[in-house]
């Protein structure tokens, strides 16, 4: 452990009123070890962050590039507590965890960035549309179900989707029921149903907010999800919508995440539809896939951002510089194992291409390996170049 | 040590021949564990490398983020031989390393990027200039001298500079001689004179050449320089030259490198005299201070640019997308002792600022602690805002 964690947290917090630091700036914890820690330990000492990352397997991303893991279980309350023992702040990789335990500790005198309470609300998708709606920011007609009865299904009204309230990503938890005929897919447990939405384009925007509530948004984007996995398939910045929509969107994010009151990055999803409407789809209170663009096109990035506003210092400038697209490196299908990159030099070849690979050892179907960023002067170019990439680029997963 | 390790060289090899790549993509070893091999090192995990530093700094600030660190010295053979043995190639934070050592290894099958040899001529600036000599590239003229008399500096004739054929930089080892009165100053050992050339401006650009010969350029930059430290004060990038200076500058920097054969990234220096010549000054066959800039500027930086060279992938392109200035952070004069980063929130105010800082628990006078880039739409805004980041940020090593 470094000497300067000795200082003491009173002695640091009187320093930092008056615009100094001792280094280590501040010792930060993640939670979640995987790529978005790793991103996001990489600028947090580029900082002059000390950090720290806990995670149950002893060689994930963030492991590798962090001063230290604390290798254990997110539901294991002593290894949170070691993680926010020894650091000043700690933040998230991810907004699965045991909100309770956070709380907890929270109580105990720890800081966490989002706030736990916060996390809690956002795990729960029907709370999240009950806070649009009672901050009368736009969303889908929904209503909470009644469990396991298709009578609540019928009384919505079809067709419809319905979402289970927690622990849904990359299209899990979610259906859509079009009919009568169609409510044998329908989902056991806690879940609710949303009116279906026209949709004519996904779209996205991180917006940052700092402790003392300054809030900056990055540009809107557009997420091109595939039709089969339900996970990113290409994403394009800025969005190509005009700039009545443009605008409307940013502000519209950043409305959000005011209602909220969050702290730190947050990822705001939201659909534009056929008429031209901005309806609001979810937010996730961390850096975002649909942020890794800025690490290449913007003067800050969404993970340096995440730091600045936890921290409570001055958000970068977002302007982006040039138009990007990107997209996600899954393992291919096929067996699970030691990792092999094919088509690397030719993905290099391409101008302007970024590969990040995020030093995963074991590859499997749909595993999040990397990305792949592209920068061109237009985003047609971009696209098709990011296109290129896809067609060479794969990682399987070997002997 | 992770398992993909054992994957012997020769599959890796077959397998790159393919454009098929085992991770990790390579295991990198770093000579040297300063702010460099920082930066490279998170630019070759993000390529998929594994990464091991040599320093003898425990706390090191790229042993901070590599995968493991051999703490050990430059001049100790078993220590390189370590390093050397674990990785599929080596490359170099600092050029201040005993060749002989690497040449020893180099024999025994090891390999480095830059070659040991190079590395030899480099490290002395008067082969250096006698290696522009014989490729017909532009210097300043001239001579070596006996060592320890004034008759060799008498003869080359007044004013002149005196420099140390070996070990200077950042101003060491160099004096200028404008006269008999003045020949007190004079270096003793191994030095050699140079014509005092009327200095318009000192350049610079970043050359990387990759193992099969392809060769890309970075923008022209301009160095300012710090009178009394002889440190790089204020880097401009692009420098504001006219356009045939910059192109010719461009053109005279590939040249060199494709003289000395150098693989990897290179800086070239050069002067702009006020008769609008370019004259080389001298090259540093790594990534190099005044590339720093392209980490926030271009589209691919010098140090993803050097894994790209060494390890014979494609070149990224080098386009600069808004003008930048750099300014290093250097400790203030005063007492040796812990870091305090002074005025920080201060300069992220700035817009467009991005502030590095390097992870070195200790600030003394002079020691680079990290550097600070700022983007803006002209190169006078950028030159500005740099300024004002200066006036306001600082680090003073306390108690």
């Amino acid at each position: 452990m470094p000497k300067p964690l000795g200082t003491d947290a009173r002695k640091r917090e009187q320093l930092s009123s008056q615009d100094r630091f001792a280094w280590p700036l501040a010792r930060v914890g993640i939670l979640g070890g995987g790529q978005l820690a790793r991103m996001m330990t990489k600028k947090a000492k580029k900082l002059g962050c000390w950090v720290s990352v806990l995670d149950p397997d002893a060689s994930a991303p963030a492991g590798q590039v962090a001063a230290e893991q604390v290798v254990g279980s997110f539901d294991d309350i002593e290894a949170l507590r070691t993680l926010a023992a020894r650091c000043d702040v700690v933040t998230f990789d991810t907004e699965h965890v045991d909100a309770s335990l956070l709380l907890k500790l929270e109580a105990e005198g720890h800081r966490f960035f989002p706030s736990p309470s916060l996390l809690a609300l956002v795990q729960d998708k029907l709370e999240q549309k009950q806070v649009f709606l009672a901050h009368g920011l736009p969303t889908s007609r929904f209503a909470a179900l009644p469990a396991d009865t298709p009578a609540g299904l019928r009384a919505f009204g079809f067709p419809l989707v319905q979402k289970a309230r927690r622990g849904g990503y990359d299209g899990r938890g979610v259906v859509v029921i079009r009919g009568e005929e169609q409510l044998s897919r329908a989902l056991k447990g806690a879940t609710y149903a949303e009116e279906l939405v026209d949709i004519e384009k996904e779209l996205a925007v991180i917006v940052a907010r700092s402790v003392s509530g300054e809030v900056r948004s990055f540009p809107l984007v557009e997420m091109v999800f595939d039709p089969r996995s339900h996970q990113l398939d290409t994403l394009l910045a800025p969005a190509a919508v005009p700039y009545e929509v443009f605008d409307a969107a940013q502000a519209l994010a950043k409305k959000t995440v005011e209602a909220f009151g969050a702290v730190g990055v947050v990822g705001v999803e939201m659909f534009l539809t056929k008429t031209g409407q901005l309806l609001l789809n979810e937010i996730a209170p961390r850096p975002h896939n649909s942020g890794h663009y800025t690490l290449e096109a913007c003067v800050t990035c969404q993970f340096e951002q995440h730091f600045r506003a936890i921290l409570d210092l001055p958000l970068g400038r977002t302007d982006q510089l040039q138009p990007a697209a990107m997209i996600n490196l899954v393992g291919e299908s096929g067996p699970r194992g030691s990792a092999e990159v094919v088509g690397l030099r030719a993905a290099l070849a391409v101008p302007g291409a970024s590969v990040h690979i995020y030093g995963k050892s074991e590859s499997w179907p749909m595993r999040k390996m990397g990305h792949v960023t592209v920068l061109a002067p237009t985003l047609d170019e971009a696209s098709a170049r990011v296109a290129a990439v896809r067609k060479v680029l794969r990682i399987y997963g070997g002997d």
